[in-house]
């Protein structure tokens, strides 16, 4: 294991439970149950999956993993991949999804991070919450480089797309990947600050709309709109091609899919 | 248009409003509605979606459509692809999904036909509904090779496999694909067969489970199964890969979904 496996694992473990303990202030009694697994090529994973009365279904998963063969096609050979991989199906469809990915991979010739977030309304539109959103993302990217937010902003418009239905998954967000500068101090920062900024981006929406009455209308559009979202996930996320490829375990990969949906 | 792609689209058409007529002598009132719709390259399809109280959500559709390259590995260039294309999703957890698809392929230099038919209970598991299903898949392809059903016997075992959870889809079926003797008439002549035996095979299964009363506990197994019949469509299944990837109509290569579903 090199210091920066180490280092990223430690951040990324650090961030699962900021972000746990930040959702669980918004939810009454429900509390987010842990299971651990362990890879069959050695490391594992800590699953942290919350079904509450606020938080329908969140997930929150930390892994890091070994293979004997990088299953995309960025790169060949042994690799370890850590990361952390975050989703939210919120009961009231005034409250959006979210979905973080930030993942650090080393194989023996080089090492690389990847990831982003991005949000997505189950229906009720809210301008001003994207503005927030994205405004949250640029101001803390634009600490490290001012190029990097339009970058990532436009990298997330061309990943979170459903080609079939020819839209974008949500709201956009920022997206990244088989990022490098060389340097990995510099990419440790990224990840730290794209990960710093995850709760500001969010918390302040869930907070806000928390409360506004909802119509079973509303949850029949949102139903329609999270099997759009089950779409993405099975027909293109390359996180849950990584997963199945990499023979990770099907439950932490498919805990991303939402409580129900319909077609 | 080649004789034998005229030939394949009649037949297909007919079994389409065979099966049509027949699935809804099972349901009271609600009728099949039919959508049509052209494809970008020339062709279309008929797509018939009946949303009932016994079948609460089935799909029959038939189309037939030009490409410009065959979209998957096993044959290059121009196209024409015509099939019919089913799926049942029922209300009552003690009958089965069952799912059809034929079709036949036409390229500058070859022809063949795939398809097959396969049966997944949602929870409720009756063995001898799965030997009459095979029995009589078996009584119909024996009448023209008794090596036929034990080959696709074998290949639906391999093809309806979610191998992330390491189970078949359900009982199991009939499955072949890129299938050509030389002589079009009798791969016409299994075409044929294969359609004919799909009703005696599937609606007395239907008929005798119909008012079997179910719990909701019932229901929520359903879901989780529905769940993963999900998964193997946008994981797996060739026709949606095909289709998504000859441009065809969405709302046609999606509807196979369930109604509903719960991860």
């Amino acid at each position: 294991m090199s210091h920066a496996s180490s280092q990223a694992i430690s951040f990324f473990q650090a961030l699962q439970q900021e972000i746990i303990d930040a959702f669980e202030t918004l939810e009454p009694t429900a509390r987010f149950e842990k299971t651990e697994w362990e890879h069959i090529h050695g490391g594992g994973g800590k699953m942290q999956v919350l079904r509450g009365n606020v938080f329908e279904k969140a997930a929150v998963n930390w892994s890091g993993v070994h293979g004997e063969t990088f299953p995309m096609d960025d790169a060949k050979g042994p690799f370890f991949a850590t990361g952390i991989s975050l989703i939210t199906h919120m009961k009231n469809p005034h409250l959006p999804t979210v979905h973080m990915n930030l993942r650090y991979i080393e194989t023996a010739t080089e090492s690389w991070i990847g990831g982003g977030y991005d949000l997505t309304p189950m229906g009720c539109v809210y301008p001003e919450d994207k503005e927030h959103f994205h405004k949250t993302a640029k101001k803390a990217l634009d600490t490290l480089d001012p190029e990097l937010y339009p970058r990532f902003f436009r990298q997330a418009q061309e990943y979170f797309f459903l080609p079939h239905r020819g839209k974008e998954r949500g709201m956009g967000g920022i997206f990244f990947d088989h990022h490098h500068s060389g340097d990995f101090m510099q990419d440790f920062a990224l990840l730290q600050t794209v990960g710093a900024s995850f709760l500001p981006a969010i918390l302040p929406i869930y907070q806000k709309r928390q409360s506004t009455p909802y119509s079973p209308e509303d949850l029949v559009v949102q139903s329609k709109l999270r099997a759009h979202y089950v779409e993405f996930n099975l027909l293109y996320d390359r996180g849950t091609k990584f997963g199945f490829s990499s023979r990770g375990n099907p439950e932490a990969i498919l805990c991303s899919l939402p409580p129900s949906a319909s077609w």
